[in-house]
């Protein structure tokens, strides 16, 4: 950057603190910052994470810790004060992996760090043992012809790649959702994948995997054992032979729920917000940073408006979704928690203004993204102006909903924003037994709930229909 | 430091550069100057530690995993054209922790991650459920009267200290050691034990216990479950139930063994300087840093050694021992394979010039001690003048041998001699599921080969007596 044109940034800096956007009163802009200092000093987000994951551990959809973690929600977010506090049940299956294994037998024998894909089918009791296919790519399998892999197991290592974003992960992620299947097509008898994770640790990374006919049991190794197959191909002293085994099974048809809270809007209640994170997690770790993180940053975020003395004029409804996780058996589907919530309001969406989901950790957020067609509208400037004091950049791309369980209401028309994450490390952490509060930085979590205290005010206490500059779907 | 006290160090180091040290012939520091500058420009150490772990993964003691990594070693050790290349077999009992789990049951129900102590016992095949019983520390266990654990399951909770050189492991190892006992005699059912580890991943250490009569099941929990106990503690809502399952136990008397190699003496082959590491390993990792490494690092220093035109005068033999990790059903004891060793030189103990092992892990090497009285001497000046490039200090307190396999040897008379390696982050990794290659810098591995090499044929190359100038014992 040239001299001129920092003095032209510095101008516009200027100008931007002295005068608030237009369409936002100063007033609400004042009450924004206001939130969003008090978060900063301490938002309490981090006792939440502390009691959701100490008292409940591990929080399988469907299973009773996932409900007793929902029911003491429920007393909690009525005791905080919340309105129209309510559990909102729907059907599942649990899935629970039982005992497992991955070893490789004969030359070289020994155990490695997996553990199965989350949704994934049982080994017959003795196992399956056969000869390994080593792929260095997702591509590579997909390469092979159909019947090549006849009998054997299909082993893929491609790596993970970090990224702030995602993307890695983003990318990756179809290697564990559709390798069973792309394995079982060419004739494979079993999957193992390296972990998606972007750290070189002994954890391996669960994570739901297609449900159904056409697949094949599947494991994920954790990296340093991926790195070791690498080696032991590298030897080139004939076939690796793995010995698989899982007694993974679905349970009985059952139930899970979400948790809905509410604070009422003053003016305009039938104007709903929706913001939370989800409440089921994996079963190695306890689901600190997926995702009992969003629901408390969502939560406390809630929590400092309702203890403004004027409510906003919009209702903020938080939702701790349930059974984000797992998939389900055919010919259900998975996100029933987020299905189950979308089918709630189906019949009222025109008067959801908006929908988020805080489910990437407990990074700082860097960056803001809204629905269509704010690109440098009043509010997004007012945003801004609020958001760019704790490092959060304006992402002029439309948002896509922050997190997966939005994904049912924006099908149906409601606008998505979104506070995108950090999530540098996220991978490191991600589905592994490693998830547990001491991988969160409480001051990271305070960052979090600024924004959103401060975002969800602005939006909150506006008539912003943010339909309105939306390109049409 | 002031000016002139700077002025005479530089003197004194400009004069220890100029005039080697008298009792030790230029020539032979030079040699010893030249393997260490050979070994730090790559020594090959990492390859070893590579081709043990891949190949072999965890070898326990008395497993077909050890001994197939010491046939192994066998061979190399004869390929890399080592002399009297041969195996000590000795009897042993191998222990396998088989199925194991420690849960929380009842209110706040949860798995925890655990494992199980080395040596330690099964429960019945329902497990052991009983309330715990939870101690801050070692010694809150041992101020409990007899009887007052009656029916219950002990848990101590000390932490174990950071520290450059193992102290705060060698203070907190009594814990996992003798707990089950102390645990025992106050009428516990089970022990719990935090993992003696400085980190905060989730990853429970393992390691010996006592094995015998008056102790109870036992079982480590990762640092973040034990702080997820106390957590729960802190939230004062009734006792806290545990439930411990394990099927371990010892096998048959079956064997394990030594691998034994030298390089001849040229003058006095019969005066021998022993050097090593341990070959078996924890089940749960590969062994990596403890001690895969150990072995690396000592067996190539010698081999850069052997690979000189002229051998040493002495003969220097390196010692893979077997079975340093796990204790034995009474009356066998620890150790099995250092005493095994110990034995086999019971008879000629006058010949062995010196003994050292290098079992702390990968980490650089910064300190050096010697038999007692070697401070000041000729030999130490020599030996400072060749380490202290690489940053290795005096350590003036009389070596007691570089790790536990020196011991049986050393109380026969044996003098010690220990290069220290810096193991700061060492109880981060040692007894768990994540010491693999990946924990290891092969730079800092070869820092450690140079030191070995250059002592080694500074010792080696001289007719110096350790025992003579050293105190009487």
């Amino acid at each position: 950057m040239n001299r001129l044109s920092r003095l032209v940034v510095l101008a516009a800096s200027a100008s931007m603190l002295a005068a608030p956007a237009l369409a936002q009163d100063a007033q609400v802009i004042r009450t924004a910052e206001q939130l969003r200092d008090r978060a900063m000093a301490g938002s309490g987000a981090y006792s939440i994470v502390e009691a959701i994951t100490t008292r409940f551990g591990p929080r399988p959809a469907g299973t009773a810790s996932e409900r007793a973690a929902a029911e003491w929600g429920v007393g909690y977010l009525r005791n905080e004060g919340f309105d129209n506090v309510r559990l909102q049940d729907f059907p599942l299956s649990a899935w629970s992996r039982g005992q497992e294994s991955v070893e490789i037998v004969g030359r070289h024998a020994q155990p490695l760090a997996a553990v199965g894909l989350g949704g994934g089918q049982a080994t017959p009791p003795e196992g399956i043992e056969a000869e390994a296919v080593v792929f260095e790519t997702w591509q590579g399998l997909l390469d092979a012809p159909a019947g090549s892999l006849t009998g054997k197991i299909a082993v893929v290592l491609q790596d993970t790649i970090r990224a702030q974003d995602g993307r890695g992960y983003g990318s990756s992620s179809v290697m564990r959702f559709q390798g069973p299947t792309e394995a079982a097509a060419r004739g494979a008898v079993g999957y193992v994948l390296r972990s998606l994770g972007t750290h070189d640790h002994r954890f391996p990374h669960t994570g739901a995997t297609r449900v159904g006919e056409g697949t094949v049991p599947a494991f994920a190794i954790s990296p340093p054992d991926a790195d070791q197959i690498r080696r032991l191909v590298a030897l080139n002293e004939g076939p690796i032979r793995l010995r698989l085994k899982s007694t993974a099974a679905f349970e009985a048809p059952g139930r899970s729920q979400n948790v809905i809270a509410e604070v009422r809007g003053r003016e305009r209640p039938d104007e709903i917000i929706t913001i939370g994170g989800h409440l089921d997690s994996w079963d190695q770790g306890t689901g600190a940073i997926d995702d009992a993180a969003g629901i408390a940053i969502t939560t406390a975020a809630l929590k400092l408006i309702a203890d403004l003395p004027q409510a906003p004029r919009r209702t903020i409804r938080v939702v701790w979704w349930g059974a984000e996780e797992v998939s389900q058996p055919a010919p259900a589907q998975g996100l029933a928690g987020a299905r189950a919530y979308a089918q709630s309001i189906e019949g009222e969406v025109a008067r959801h203004v908006a929908i988020s989901e805080s489910d990437f950790g407990a990074g700082r957020v860097y960056g803001l993204s809204l629905p269509g067609g704010q690109a440098d509208s009043d509010f997004q400037k007012a945003a801004m102006r609020v958001l760019t004091p704790i490092g959060v950049l304006w992402n002029p791309a439309p948002a896509r909903g922050g997190g997966p369980d939005t994904g049912p209401s924006v099908a149906l028309g409601v606008p998505a924003f979104q506070l995108a994450q950090d999530g540098t490390d996220y991978f490191d952490v991600h589905h592994t037994a490693d998830d547990v509060i001491d991988r969160i930085d409480p001051k990271a979590m305070d960052q979090n709930v600024a924004a959103w205290a401060a975002l969800l005010w602005l939006m909150a206490d506006s008539d912003i229909d943010f339909r309105a500059g939306a390109p049409t779907p």
